[in-house]
């Protein structure tokens, strides 16, 4: 077989791949979705912005759907091959567009349990939880801020973007990593706030509340490992404006 | 200036930020352990094995001291230049036998909540941070007993142990961020638990207690995210026998 076909087949079996496990990242990022907001709905009382512990649900719905799984899916975009070979701006514009919907629901979502807070005089910031939460969440807007003064200025000199380009997807990763660690502390946490009286059944008796939160948990850390694995894959890396001339050259890098 | 002496500055460059780095992750390794034996001594009575509270203490020790201090250790022997150029097999075993020695302790740490919980009729493996917890523990044996098999034992082919290669560096890198995120979760757990009394003073008032544990969360965080950023820098990574040769080819790939 030449050359050409052996890195053909080759391509066509990365592609498969590749669309496999985003369907994968797809389907678990919307059980995490739904999840998460079937918990505080059916087990927690559902949802209002009234000082109550309803106001307190739109945490965990707003942190797990903005920081994990839309800041997950947006990290993914440039690794889809339908939008290899086509114009990258469009692309950008939807990767910063969501990143932006992801830090503004994030936002959202400790508003609502600082108002929570405030209204109940309970004091912020004191758990570990908070302390690495709040560090992911500056660290996530100083991340956008950069990329897109970086990326998506037209002034920001090509020789300045190929300089922070490693950086800014290196940081991507890890907010991503301290997302998933502030979620898990933050879900443990909650479920032993309220399961501690036998209203719902004691945490330790694992009623049903507690399977559902911590499956929960455990999708969410699933969701990220696809994520990672996406993003750390090389063959999955957007190739240099080219590729389709018949060279597939996974490892190159366009610079912008 | 010649290609040759620029190879060589950039070299002495990237061993000089690596000498850096990894004296920044000694250091922080040395400060988890400091940390989490000073909060345990200090705060929460000190150690025994006597299914008391003081067993308990245990826990949080073993598990920081070998799934994330001995761990992070041993996943970034390669990286160390003073080891290049040298027969790997010495260097493979120390990867082995401080991995070995972190799941020891990993296993010691998990006995003494286990027991703990056995003889106070506390059942075990309900939180989401046991689940998480016992995941990882078995992924790690998994990696271990894998890497043996694979790049120990000498009759596995050279093909097999490329092919394996990339998924063990992978799962290496995950293990760390899995044992972060159950370490995180459990300190906060256990701060909630500890100081839902005023003994110590309330979680909420940020006592002494919960100012030192929740800065031994954040180094743990911090190490974490200094071992990753070495696992990743590929200019770091071992080169190809023969790199002393004058030829400095960071990306190679030895195959064993």
């Amino acid at each position: 077989m030449c050359i050409l076909c052996l890195c053909s087949t080759h391509r066509m079996r990365g592609i498969v791949a590749f669309y496999v496990t985003y369907l994968l990242c797809l389907i678990l990022g919307i059980v995490c979705v739904v999840l998460v907001a079937h918990w505080n709905y059916t087990y927690r009382g559902g949802f209002a912005w009234d000082g109550s512990a309803k106001q307190f649900n739109w945490h965990p719905v707003f942190m797990v759907t903005g920081m994990v799984v839309l800041y997950g899916n947006a990290a993914v975009v440039y690794r889809i091959p339908l939008t290899w070979g086509h114009n990258k701006l469009p692309w950008k514009l939807l990767h910063a567009g969501l990143l932006l919907l992801s830090l503004i629901l994030s936002v959202i979502g400790l508003c609502a349990v600082f108002d929570f807070h405030n209204k109940n005089q309970t004091p912020n910031l004191y758990s570990l939880h908070s302390w690495v939460g709040i560090c992911t969440t500056a660290l996530f807007t100083a991340q956008w801020v950069m990329g897109f003064t970086a990326f998506l200025l037209p002034c920001t000199p090509m020789a300045a973007r190929a300089l922070i380009k490693p950086t800014h997807v290196w940081m991507g990763a890890i907010i991503l990593v301290l997302s998933i660690v502030s979620c898990i502390s933050g879900i443990n946490e909650k479920l032993f706030f309220a399961l501690k009286t036998n209203t719902n059944g004691s945490y330790t008796a694992l009623p049903p509340e507690a399977i559902t939160a911590n499956s929960l948990g455990v999708i969410i850390v699933a969701f990220a490992l696809v994520v990672l694995k996406i993003l750390s894959n090389q063959i999955w890396q957007r190739p240099e404006p080219g590729y389709d001339e018949g060279i597939y050259r996974p490892l190159a890098y366009d610079g912008s």
